[in-house]
């Protein structure tokens, strides 16, 4: 490895920079303002400012609280006659009417600091003061916990953006993006490149919206990912490339989706999936915001299998233990009719999640209501298995054991007294996938019911790796589909079995999960253009003419390469501990896609239809709602 | 004015981190090589080093040019029988093949270094080889200067990015950008945030691109610009909003423009005109390369008027003279019938510009050109008058003309000897344009002839200021439309025209000029509800209901607040001397909207449209093209 002193310092400088930095914000450059109304401290006292924002409350003609970005000051009416005018303005000025106030610092009168308030040593004496725009009645309180509809909120979003929580994400959000630049940027050269957002649907991509052009029958698409760019700047040459790419994906109605969507897109050449794994690793160190802690590297990883055996996912929440456990082995020796029919399948299998305190923490009805959950989502019978006080078993399971095979089995699961084990036997992926949704369901239950099981402040990055290269159709289990997609290149162990036996090869994809939700994926990608091709004629059978371009670049010396894309929505709401991805998106879309604000999609006439030489398939109910 | 201890401290330290910053860049962190190609000097000798990068040139199993993208390396090929593998492997692979060398850096034999070169004083003697990939034959030779044709080079971009000057180009775009960021987010407490590109129609919106969605009969509307969004941001207290934003526009075929477009996009809150200028100052200053000289500021400022009379156009390019001269009050008093017929009328007006040593560098084809291109494009008859070498001057002008009133008229315009002036009587505005363009055109036919009247290295930024706030609609001169767009408030001294006389309002808009090129544009905006109803209703007599979420937001309490757009690839295509923003742009659309590479826009088939609800209104004869 080469370069290393050269590491050692940006490590180092990295440090200095973010402090140097974050002293030279000035906030009060080109405006008229002296100071933000969070800036104000003692040192200030006897100084003349002028501050500019929002009446966030008035008392009496005596004070109010002036409101901006940055913080709250205090500000004191004058009461005197020759400033009357000023008082009867702002006592006036309806809450959230914007002002202009100028007077003198000065230091509340003793016992009357508020020491939560960082202003809260100081209030302004007002002298002059001017209302910039006043405010009218509002649909709802502009203060922070106050619960209010969400359509409401979607509607009137620019007062919603007024409060605290979404200010501070935003801000969070553009600070935690911009030193994700400065870590590509300036410390490890990569060229910030943009890629085309109206392109051409890619094959199978069902989920990518269509943008009419002007030719007839001709339709750009919206793409999903600039994956098929990115490769092909690498192909040009570009050797380290990033992009805070916007995404679309068009899926309808489903919660939690938005329709456009941003990634921190990347991607290198000559690189191993330890190179980008490193890479990522540093740049999420270097972007984290300090007050969320510090953040340990390298990340621990985990194969996709041992994901699946040990917690049911390929995206683990390893914050909690509950981890299933195999006693497949310890019940094949018994005679118990359905145990032994579900071993006597292929990848049959007897396997167990601990809750731990069940007894005491779980209702009757919350352990009948996660069996209904197992059964319904995975079609998998759940027994239940309760270690009473004095530590015996209480379970359909019993009468099978003998007193030393329950004691071996309570010492299998690690069972305590109270705790409640849900046992599931039959087919290994559909009983770990079952077991894995009990143990987040479980979780959730114990945690509502008080007991902690995961910090709220802790950050359990997981590297989950070698996923397999190809997963059978669900429509057709003879046929084969990418696990991720086309590009992706096998294991390097496994580049013979491409070619003898494509279900059994491992790619080069990993994920990246942060507390049980997946911020990330990438891949080294074929950089061969036979063995694309291969990978697209013979084994997923598909059309490779519309990816002509892509196989063609990859035969003019199209360098190894890999890269990875992270969710930025996703990441930022879990930093922020958001309960939705809606809350770190200025104006996001509805649940159903819709923008409640402005009303968006709308009708167009025809005539804004013609250039683009389509028309409405109205249904026969709707033709009544064409606008014309 | 406050912070300024602040503001002296953030330039002082700007220089600093810039210094701070380049000097600690890494290109190669997270890979295998231990240099690029463009890193190896004299102080590396005797360094074993590895290599990756593209066969350039190969010569005679002798010796190859290396290449990454950062520069070249010259390879000696081992010619003893212990490496006889590594020399036939390199003098076997075709140009462009992707390899790596690991070898020794030496010195190069005296006589032979390249001083050209800045790895010009080493050789790197290979001693292990390998082949990443292979090239097969090339479309094209990649080399810098050769003349392909923009068709062939957009169909193998991936190929012409491996150029020096697209690399350059698109290093520098992020090299300047991640600069621009610096300046807003680091230095002056800007909000990076990322507004929604699936909206809904703008009025007049016709030149959107569409987006059908799953409900019947609605379409997103992919914007023209984050404008809405950005007032709205304003609304809800962002405070300082920027963002690199990916824009829109449908114009069907249109010579360098691009369907999507990328603008600086910036709004402030509680500044004026003034306060966005020295913002942007401030941040061109910032960001520009520093190879490209120093620029200076305050720009200088010029009214619409001004740049009307003397340059004929809103984007003078004042890196020449050549101004358009007022001759009115000269040929008022001589009894010529064309100018008594022009003054005559209202806005009535004769002038003038000189093109100096025309007679020497244009031919009477280029100045018969110039006089059709004034009468086609503007319908403006033209004059000419010739400095002969004696002195007197050559025109159908002068039978008017006593002598002395000739040596008045040689002084007015400041001709010399071999000067030609073009001369034009009409409508001020008409007879303006007309001068402004030939101005240019000539300026052109003069460098054409050897003549340099534009530094190439001259970067002449200006900003045009006072615009119309309003402009007849050119389809009916009575009725009115925005001279930019509804948002932008009047002038200060002209608020009271707005209700009296709208059409001589002047309004707060600015525009950025560089070099005769329009870069940016911006305004302070209406932040009164009342005012911007007006303006929508009773001026433009546009129905205000698609924008009403807009004019609520201002009831609510919106900030005084004004921002600007710098056009970034043209910015860019500036800084780089470009002959088309397609040069800064990675995957450009052909003139006609299409991507020759990927081949979109592309035909789907109806089962695509259905989940749209929309189908193709196929054209009698273009029935058989159907796809289905």
């Amino acid at each position: 490895m080469g370069g290393n002193s050269v590491t050692v310092l940006s490590q180092l400088s990295a440090k200095a920079m973010k402090d140097f930095i974050i002293f030279i914000q000035d906030f009060n450059s080109f405006v008229i303002r002296t100071n933000t109304c969070g800036e104000l401290r003692s040192a200030h006292v006897g100084q003349e400012v002028t501050l500019y924002g929002w009446i966030q409350y008035q008392r009496q003609g005596l004070f109010l609280v002036l409101r901006d970005f940055q913080g709250l000051t205090q500000i004191i009416l004058p009461q005197d006659e020759a400033h009357s005018h000023v008082k009867k303005l702002l006592s006036n000025a309806p809450v959230e009417s914007v002002v202009r106030v100028t007077g003198i610092v000065s230091s509340r009168p003793p016992g009357q600091e508020n020491p939560k308030m960082p202003t809260g040593d100081i209030e302004v004496k007002a002298e002059t003061a001017e209302i910039l725009n006043s405010c009218k009645k509002l649909p709802f309180e502009i203060k922070d916990f106050i619960k209010k509809s969400e359509a409401l909120r979607m509607q009137y979003r620019y007062l919603d953006l007024r409060s605290f929580q979404l200010q501070y994400n935003l801000r969070l959000r553009s600070h935690v993006v911009m030193r994700m630049r400065e870590y590509l940027c300036n410390l490890h050269g990569f060229v910030d490149v943009e890629t085309p957002t109206l392109f051409k649907r890619t094959p199978g991509g069902a989920k990518e919206f269509l943008v009419p052009s002007r030719e007839v029958g001709k339709f750009y698409s919206l793409p999903q990912s600039p994956q098929q760019f990115k490769q092909l700047l690498m192909v040009g040459g570009l050797d380290r490339y990033f992009q805070v790419a916007r995404c679309y994906r068009d899926e309808g109605s489903r919660p939690d989706r938005q329709p456009e969507f941003t990634q921190i897109d990347i991607e290198m050449s000559f690189v191993d999936q330890a190179g980008i794994q490193r890479l990522i690793e540093g740049l999420l160190q270097y972007c984290w915001p300090e007050e969320r802690g510090p953040i340990m590297t390298p990340f621990p990883s985990m194969t996709y299998k041992e994901a699946l055996a040990d917690y049911g996912t390929d995206k683990p929440d390893t914050r909690f233990g509950m981890k299933i456990v195999d006693i497949s082995d310890f019940l094949r020796r018994l005679d118990i009719q359905f145990v032994q029919n579900a071993l006597s399948y292929p990848h049959g299998t007897v396997r167990a999640i601990c809750i731990p305190q069940g007894v005491r923490y779980l209702k009757n009805k919350d352990l009948e209501s996660l069996k209904e959950s197992a059964k319904s989502k995975f079609n998998q019978e759940i027994m239940e298995i309760i270690c009473r006080p004095d530590g015996s078993l209480k379970s359909l399971l019993t009468k099978f054991l003998g007193e030393k095979q329950q004691s071996e089995l309570i010492q299998v699961l690690n069972m305590q007294v109270d705790d409640v084990v849900l046992l599931a036997a039959g087919e290994h992926k559909q009983v770990c996938s079952a077991l894995g949704s009990l143990r987040l369901e479980s979780a959730d239950l114990l945690e509502a019911a008080g007991l902690v099981l995961r910090d709220p402040t802790a950050f359990h990055f997981l590297w989950v790796v070698d996923f397999p290269l190809f997963l059978p159709k669900e429509e057709n289990p003879n046929e084969l589909e990418s696990a991720h997609h086309p590009f992706t290149a096998p294991h390097p162990s496994d580049t013979s079995l491409l070619y003898s036996d494509p279900t059994k090869a491992r790619s080069q994809h990993y994920d990246l999960v942060l507390n049980g939700s997946e911020v990330g994926g990438g891949s080294i990608r074929i950089h061969s253009a036979e063995q694309q091709r291969f990978v697209l004629e013979k084994v997923l059978k598909e059309d490779s003419e519309v990816l002509s371009h892509l196989l063609e670049a990859l035969e003019f010396g199209a360098p190894p390469h890999g890269g990875i894309a992270l969710g930025l929505d996703r990441l930022i709401s879990l930093i922020v501990d958001a309960p939705s991805i809606r809350d770190v998106i200025a104006f996001p879309k509805s649940f159903r896609g819709r923008d409640l604000m402005g009303n968006a999609p709308d009708y167009v006439t025809p005539e804004e239809l013609e250039p683009y030489h389509i028309q409405v398939s109205w249904p026969l109910a709707e033709r009544g709602k064409e606008k014309l």
